[in-house]
């Protein structure tokens, strides 16, 4: 049985292809490299009935995963995460299929697992020893947990204001962590220098091209959790944005399978944080490229990119999709964190709950309608962001007791 | 269609039967409540095929679990967690096949969701506004979501030493917390006179009879997972030992259900800390019964219960299984959750490392055999316990770079 029908890869700027079995970064021309199967193939050895006898995990999709030996697949039973219809708060917002695709209930309580697990693996199976990555937090967790299952060694740089928890995770894995004072794009330019002075794996978002795979099971399970059909509008907070490149690839992909129609894609949404938001500028401006944000700040830390090497696919799914870009500010969004753990019980993280804003603004403006299929794809869990919340607890003696 | 094939509660020691619609709290005896359901019934219309086309959470197994109405089910998307065989922690300890079942990938983090979840939907069933528990942290921070969701009031009472995380879970979610400066045994005194108070629902461990039915669902999982066989030994965290008891009915019926053979249950074994070990003792010593434990204190917060309400069915269940009671003390289950943590890329909860301890001396005992299967249940994710890690990690300025 082929685990994998993967073909190459693909430069999607310069077209020039690729080795899929051998170590690969970037493009000579600079951008990204996309990976590609064989449809074909595909279309006559894998189908949506295979499905039904599998793990809920993300590997149920192996035949589209770009791991061509099982034995290299490094797992922790990523996937599958619950898709939530949320009625109270749907109601409250005035969408009343509010669905809430929860990223939380996750290795590591972040989606970074996916690309993780998917992009550690295939590291895995070209021969990496190791890897090196800049983080606003999660990703150089999740790339720290997998990493140690296979054997990889890590180096991660993140921000000194990253969640504090994540790098207790990196340490617990046996990471060699360190911090910078500065942003994720500080970290980045330290990792380029060690990458060149110790020859590392460069693990950075979109300096190596599986991630998106695993990010892209997103999409598959939106598919299949909507009965391989697809919802009206996906909302997605974007930082570097290879979620949203990885479920419009996704999609298309299945698209190309038969999978699901060739008449609908859903209305792919990315949400910023007017603090740092540079999709948003680029989409309002009409342009295909983004602008690096100045002085980026938010709590949201996650979405905190001032510049995102994908900038291009980001602003592309977007506009094939009839999408848009929307930021909202810190205080909005926290006040819709709590919105939704109290009417709903759902702890989201800063990130998600941009998005849960971004469809109550978007219903407002009618951008979004009443009965449209709306999915929001909280990132994290809210357990990693303890600064959300504030506590004023009374504090009693034993012999003291409950006054209301 | 018939959601639940509920019929009954009973005193599994004076055998006293209640309504299964009221609100019910404690036996008259003093005794915890369990649940009964119709299983001649539920022989003749629930089969396993059934499950194949359900959604992955704990729900697939409506059935068998105490709510009548669909639409009283509150839920986040809890259940079906990752069964995941960890090779090289097995072959460090001489186990070749074991498992953990990771309760980390659950709502809030913590197993606890899952009694919460079946609880609170049942306590919305039959009427209750509001509720009132005390916690080690966990059950409080999960009880409070559902709550929310439920549109019931939560009062919760938790130690001040408590993980942080929870307290914020609780606000969140908009329950009412209290500190209280002592231990969950003086929590539950105040739990006690507020019930008394403002008569509140005391959802109280095993003081609600519907808890221990969202639990057993991890017995029904563990079935399901291993192909309707059972593993030889479960390794389960006990504080209070509802999972353990839950675990224990949940064979039992599907023994009952002819859906596992009635030849072999696997050796149950409660791990506690040497700072709390009441059933420790109380299997040491032949007792059917346990004594309360004096200066309780461990790490592993959520194991730290003095006294256990539902100790005589704890020790039942480990007795009629031919399993054991063991302690762990606190340097020993650091030293392993860092051990899983960097060999798997487990970040587990301390209570979990203490049931890897746990298999890993009863190995060493030859307790526990080469090639048996053995499960460890990880009660929890490990990024709620920040302090089990601490973090050394180099501070760089911008123009800096990484020295190896």
């Amino acid at each position: 049985m082929t685990y994998s029908f993967v073909s190459h890869l693909h430069c999607p700027k310069c077209e020039k292809t690729y080795d899929v079995d051998e170590i690969n970064q970037l493009c000579d021309c600079g951008a990204p490299l996309l990976v590609a199967y064989k449809m074909d193939e595909l279309k006559e050895n894998f189908t949506k009935e295979q499905l039904a006898e599998r793990k809920p995990d993300l590997w149920r999709y192996h035949e589209l995963l770009p791991v061509k030996n099982e034995e290299n697949v490094t797992t922790l039973g990523e996937g599958m995460t619950p898709m939530l219809h949320l009625k109270k708060a749907g109601k409250d917002m005035g969408i009343s299929n509010l669905y809430m695709k929860d990223e939380g209930m996750i290795p590591s309580g972040s989606f970074k697992s996916r690309g993780a697990a998917v992009g550690v693996s295939k590291a895995k199976e070209v021969g990496v020893k190791e890897l090196a990555m800049p983080t606003n937090g999660n990703a150089g967790a999740a790339w720290s947990l997998y990493s140690a299952q296979a054997d990889i060694k890590a180096t991660i740089v993140m921000p000194v204001d990253a969640p504090e928890i994540t790098r207790k995770e990196c340490v617990a894995a046996g990471a060699d962590l360190y911090l910078v004072n500065g942003l994720i794009g500080d970290a980045g330019k330290i990792v380029g220098q060690a990458v060149a002075d110790y020859d590392l794996f460069d693990a950075s978002t979109l300096k190596e091209p599986f991630r998106i795979e695993g990010k892209k099971t997103m999409g598959l399970e939106i598919a299949e959790q909507f009965g391989w059909k697809v919802p009206d509008v996906i909302l997605y907070p974007t930082g570097g944005g290879v979620g949203l490149i990885g479920i419009y690839k996704a999609l298309r992909e299945l698209q190309e399978l038969g999978w699901i129609s060739e008449d609908k894609m859903p209305r792919l949404v990315a949400v910023q944080s007017t603090g740092c938001a540079p999709i948003v500028k680029a989409w309002e401006e009409g342009k295909t490229h983004a602008e690096p944000w100045e002085n980026a700040s938010t709590v949201a830390f996650g979405i905190n990119v001032a510049k995102a090497l994908g900038d291009f696919l980001i602003l592309d799914g977007i506009k094939q999709t009839n999408g848009c870009a929307i930021a909202i500010d810190d205080e909005t969004l926290l006040k819709e964190l709590k919105f939704v753990a109290s009417s709903e019980g759902a702890y989201v993280c800063p990130e998600g709950a941009a998005a849960f804003a971004a469809a109550r603004k978007l219903r407002n403006d009618g951008w979004i309608k009443e009965d449209e299929e709306v999915v929001v794809l909280n990132t994290g869990a809210g357990i990693k962001y303890p600064d959300t919340i504030e506590v004023e607890a009374p504090i009693l003696q034993k012999d003291e007791k409950v006054v209301r």
